[in-house]
């Protein structure tokens, strides 16, 4: 491995993690927090600087670098910005426990949204900024991880993941950025900024919707009321965040081609149709479960728009306490968060295309046993799929799996019921947020031991990074020298 | 199709059936129960000979069937054994409600042994019996199923799953039957009468000893007092059938191996091991976490290894209420539940050779991420697994997380906690028996509804035939002409 090259480039990191502590440090100016406000972040942005300074000082003779060099950056990026993240809510006093703070750190940038801290109306502005501000970052980072690093789902292009890339990652990275995924970010951003606008229309302040859309773009979730967006109590902010949301779990390449007047493809496309389908099916089946429990049919489609969209996006605002409705509505949710939204967006979980792949061989696996002589191709996106796609992603779900079972075994140690340990694993796993039972929309992650807490946040990362690059990087071979 | 072949094998089937009712009857005459106790049994015996006569009176002209019409005389004959197995309950005055004597006959035909019956000491004898001699009818079916028409999981054979076959299946299984399968099924007689010897010689009354056996040879689990096998309060026998459960777990063919002293073989085989580990492994850790529950250590390892013998093999006897275990306990019981015991066993699951190829796979699937230049082949029996069987083997998760899924959804309605309903899905589908939660030794199937009970009967048999049967059977492309 070439471990100048893979330094280099954390060097470069640092830096970057080091300025985005920037606006952070304004918020605590101009919200009058003074010394004890602004020295949290001027040291961790120290702190971030001076090794990211030392790293990437020298450029390494060989910039050539391979997959795994690839694996092992996008990994140790996401554990140093969580480590180095967790800083501010350490020095601030906002969380005492390191462990603890880790976790809330790593559930921001993971655009996650799991809280361990139950009263977060205590806390200054500068630090529910810089929560809230991680999700966004954290929201960019997976738009070029999941555009420019990991194997598109529906094609079967020999990429990063498959085979060793004839240049270096990093100047592909670059070069793909330069042409696209900037492009994609100006999206990113502009759909934020608009947001933030739609919000204040409302009549919410404008930090609060700052805030709420730094938690929407990233598919994040943290909010800054202890009771999340009820809070404000308003059917059209709960509307605009609901809608908000969904096209955030857009797949980003729908909006390019939006852009360059290529609607119909946008239209023709078979994941945003799947994704549609499952969000309406859902909302539908949660519904006519729950009309005996509402008196105003407004308010259960309300409730029940809301919180598909946020669980199916992976973000984890609540406007209601879903925790607490019947078993089969809350199951649908659970079956959400493993569904994911599209690929290719902010969201995490299995994603749509991989769902209606796996859906389709499901089909045909069916059709084969009764007419074992039509063999037809598993087709998506208007493509018969190939059969080492197909094992790719057939086997993508033996390594979700497993590392689901071993993440449910350690936390079985520690939850009290069955439903909170397999909830809170899925929805950190996942990148939701809010579980079900003690860690629903009105509980908290506060209840866990430490081994569970960094279980968990490790979980997070693994999710977020579809597991294969932090397996890389924990194998001790990829360490070796040579 | 074939469909006067397929009418005609089912008629010999119903003929079968009418014949294994006549032991109930002997023992209604044999414990003085009368014409009470005998009409239920000879009306039934007669339900089941008028049809059966009917239809294999007159030999098809063709007798050549394919791979589809074999599915379907297999799910056709255990839908039919349940159907018609389930009226001695009904007449007997056991069961009131059709639906819950249908489940419960087809618990006692695919050897699950859960039960709608809270009371099963308030029951005659020849009911208590016709109840246990189901399961060792079921296991016999299932070893002719699961060593003649299902395809073998180790070796890539075409096989009739997989295309269709030159000669009738129906000739092929009697000249498989002439060969191996008349041996295997002397060898499981053979082991049942012995365990009926063991368990008398601990002071167990015969007719217990002969209804244990049979629920321990067909790994089904029906028991003849309220608290199972607690009730004899013997360490002795508590041994017997946990050493007797995790035989009736092993692959038949290893037994066959061994009256033809190829000992060398059966010690080698690589699903063995494996099988023994996971027992083992298993047993190591709910003891460990049941330390500070016991003041007993042989009454710990009592308790545990009973329990992991019970539930791996897919048994369901009980002598502790492990639902009351802490959770780690808990889920390590559930996921043996998916694991089950060996191929070509009686027991359910996914069984331990798919589960060992699934982990596997799952571990080279790491070892290419890290170093993705060094393609080895999954080997497993000491062969390396073609893409083929890989293929085939991981399609079968995509059909078992699928049908489970469905199962779940439905149940959701009726349980009162998610853990009722998804381990009332895994024992019921699995073929277990007792779940946890208020499915648990200590509870029973009797608080569904009616819809409830029915999908889980339907479960069971497709978890018993591993899927494919029922659903060749559902299609309607299966009975269209031509």
């Amino acid at each position: 491995m070439n471990r100048h090259m893979v330094a280099f480039v954390c060097g470069r990191i640092l830096l970057l993690l080091s300025a985005l502590l920037l606006p952070s440090l304004i918020v605590a100016l101009i919200y009058g927090e003074g010394w004890t406000g602004a020295w949290p972040f001027l040291v961790t942005m120290l702190i971030a600087a001076v090794p990211g300074l030392a790293l990437s000082l020298r450029r390494p003779a060989s910039t050539r670098i391979y997959s795994r060099e690839g694996f092992v950056i996008v990994a140790l990026s996401w554990f140093a910005f969580s480590l180095i993240g967790a800083l501010p809510f350490l020095f601030s006093g906002a969380i005492t426990c390191p462990i603890d703070a880790f976790f809330e750190a790593s559930s921001g940038f993971t655009t996650t949204g799991a809280s361990i801290i139950t009263n977060v109306e205590a806390l200054p502005h500068s630090i529910l900024f810089w929560r809230s501000f991680t999700h966004l970052i954290g929201g960019m980072g997976v738009l070029v991880f999941a555009l420019a690093v990991l194997p598109s789902i529906e094609s079967d292009d020999v990429s990063i993941m498959q085979a060793e890339v004839p240049g270096p990652v990093f100047g592909k990275l670059r070069a793909r950025l330069s042409h696209t995924a900037r492009l994609l970010y100006l999206i990113y951003l502009a759909m934020t900024a608009v947001l933030v606008v739609f919000l204040c229309l409302g009549g919410m302040p404008l930090f609060d919707a700052l805030v709420h859309s730094f938690g929407t773009a990233g598919t994040g979730g943290f909010g800054i009321k202890n009771n999340s967006v009820a809070f404000y109590n308003s059917s059209y902010i709960d509307y605009c965040l609901a809608i908000g949301m969904f096209l955030f779990g857009v797949n980003f390449n729908l909006y390019y081609l939006l852009l360059y007047r290529r609607g119909r493809e946008v239209l023709r496309n078979e994941e945003l149709r799947w994704y549609l389908g499952i969000a309406l099916a859902a909302i539908v089946a949660i519904s006519l479960d729950l009309i005996p429990h509402y008196t105003s049919a407004t308010r259960l489609i309300r409730d029940v728009v809301f919180s598909v969209s946020s669980v199916m996006t992976t973000t984890g605002f609540a406007i209601v306490d879903f925790a607490t409705w019947p078993l089969f509505s809350r199951l649908i949710l659970l079956l959400l968060m493993f569904v994911g939204a599209m690929a290719g967006s902010t969201a995490g979980g299995l994603k749509v295309s991989r769902v209606a792949i796996y859906a389709k061989t499901f089909l045909q696996e069916l059709r084969l046993q009764v007419s074992p002589n039509r063999r037809l191709p598993v087709r998506f996106e208007g493509r018969p799929l190939g059969s080492h796609l197909l094992t790719r992603v057939g086997r993508y779900l033996f390594l979700y799996i497993g590392v689901f079972t071993t993440l449910l075994i350690i936390t079985s140690f520690d939850a009290p019921t069955f439903l909170s340990a397999f909830s809170a694993v899925a929805a950190t796993f996942n990148n939701i947020g809010p579980g079900l039972d003690v860690v629903g929309p009105a509980g908290s992650y506060a209840g866990f031991n430490r081994l569970t807490t960094l279980t968990l946040a490790v979980g997070m990362i693994m999710g977020r990074l579809e597991i294969i690059p932090v397996l890389v990087l924990l194998a001790p071979r990829s360490w070796r020298r040579g």
